[in-house]
């Protein structure tokens, strides 16, 4: 089994309310409310924690309230190595009605200063101290405080590390990421078009485009477009796959069980086929319900059966710059 | 100064997101999130601790999230008697958009047991051996598994103290709340309505309507009518105030605001006209903003100075049962 850190700088409570249907400008009275430790490196170790891999859960949490954290950490047997800082973690209200139409309110989160940010990465090297890791994942938005060119330093820093470095992140941030050439970046279609500079309307854009983040310096270029599937280009060639169709309860959580589902087959040298399959059929697993995905589920092999993998360039033919 | 227990059987953790505009179906992101202890009895003890009386907080809290009761608790100067039990309260959303529409989501709360009743009830009895009150106010919704039966002993046992019983909830409780006959209810026009069995579609069937409160045995019988003012009828006559016209932000905490003027100034022996005038320009002023009403706000001597206060019957014309 594998050792992960995953570094969450924005994590949220997650305070999820279960609506027969939402009336704006009245008093509604949800079926369930339930609150739950979130964010997307907290998302991935759930995922990571439940396949029997080691995880250290990083990141900042507001000192005020980080007990539904701390329950969270203890009952997923993941150790907790976030960084306290004054204040409360931020609350995300997430909407969900029985037509299937998801609201989220999401909180800018707390803010973090230049030692907090130096505390977070000295605490992040004792782990690697204590133990190697086989790789670092920074899940999620920035901070309040956290600049462009301190999200880039600290990239730069655990890169340096030597461990390999995984990051999904969105909007700025992630263009920052991508200059920062860490092992491994997700985005969805939208956000690769922004950093491509161009509409990725088609599948052959898509492919290509995917192929010139793999050649700017990412060994694990992935690009994830939720139903129609993903587009995975490394060192060894370019991978397509499409997830079986499951019905949409709640896709929440769809794009951290692929990541976790990601790091799990490359972390258990699995064939790059199989880590595809495993991870995009895990993700389609998790839309059929709230949370994350399950691979005990009863009927997983089926949905591992109908995800389609295919090799769409073998590394010879690809004329990459690597 | 008096000494007042105010009784919080279901509070809440309001997480109150101010939006620009909500829209459903996406990700929203408020330009600001807050968190704050609240629940009708609190906010009664906000604004009887601001005019500088003693006051004991009780009810239910879970354990799992009362920091920010207790930071607030000690901010106000307030006595903490909440009983505990195990989980945690609930938080209800509120969604303020720009436009003024304000969109609640509320949870059920923390479920309590007949031992935690009992508790709180010897809890209560514990501060008045302690020092004596001068008002017991029972304010907002039941919790999950507090019975209609239970809630009308723990009045009934309340009343029994010999503190004056002020009760401001709605639905099945004020109906039970009306039958133990506390001191005080104050119910709105539709609750009154529920109660007397038909529509108050005037003014004269609304102040009929609260004098047949009085009748049934409540000494201070007020009907809350929002804007358009509020009628009063006690053993000394029939009262009614109009609130001075102020640009509405926020209605949140306005029942609670008027409810602790009216303690206000009965507590203080103050006239009923002082009295009614005061309570109606208080929660007119707690409507111009997020939050409960401010006595020290500039203009307040302006607000009651617009606020009319008309003396409908005196006792003797009223031919009342007492």
């Amino acid at each position: 089994m594998a050792r992960v850190i995953t570094v969450t700088l924005n994590p949220a409570l997650d305070l999820a309310f279960d609506l027969e249907e939402l009336t704006l400008g009245t008093v509604n009275r949800p079926r369930n409310a339930q609150l739950e430790a979130a964010g997307k490196g907290v998302n991935v170790a759930r995922v990571l924690a439940s396949l029997g891999h080691h995880v250290v859960v990083s990141g900042f949490l507001g000192c005020d309230n980080d007990g539904p954290f701390q329950r969270a950490f203890t009952q997923l047997g993941v150790t907790d190595a976030f960084v306290r800082v004054p204040g409360e973690t931020r609350i995300n209200a997430k909407l969900a009605e029985k037509s299937g139409r998801v609201t989220d309110i999401n909180g800018p989160g707390i803010g973090v200063d230049a030692t907090q940010v130096a505390a977070l990465l000295n605490s992040i090297k004792q782990q690697l101290n204590n133990e190697p890791a086989d790789a670092i994942l920074v899940a999620g938005s920035l901070p309040p405080g956290l600049s462009l060119t301190s999200f880039a330093t600290l990239l730069t820093e655990l890169k340096a590390t030597g461990v390999p470095l995984w990051v999904d992140t969105s909007g700025e941030a992630l263009l920052c990421a991508i200059e920062a050439a860490p092992e491994a970046v997700k985005p969805n279609e939208l956000e690769l078009a922004n950093w491509a500079g161009e509409a990725l309307d088609n599948h052959a854009k898509r492919v290509s485009a995917t192929r010139r983040l793999y050649q700017a310096g990412i060994g694990q270029a992935l690009l994830s477009a939720g139903a129609d599937g993903v587009i995975w280009v490394n060192a060894k060639g370019t991978w397509q796959s499409t997830p079986p169709r499951v019905q949409t309860a709640n896709t929440v959580g769809a794009g951290d069980t692929f990541v976790a589902g990601m790091l799990h087959g490359v972390l258990s040298q699995q064939s790059d086929e199989e880590t595809l399959r495993f991870a995009t059929a895990l993700s389609a697993e998790s839309v059929r319900h709230v949370g994350v995905g399950n691979a005990l589920a009863d009927d997983f092999a089926v949905l591992l059966q109908h995800t389609q993998v295919q090799r769409l360039y073998a590394s010879r033919t690809e004329g990459t710059s690597q």
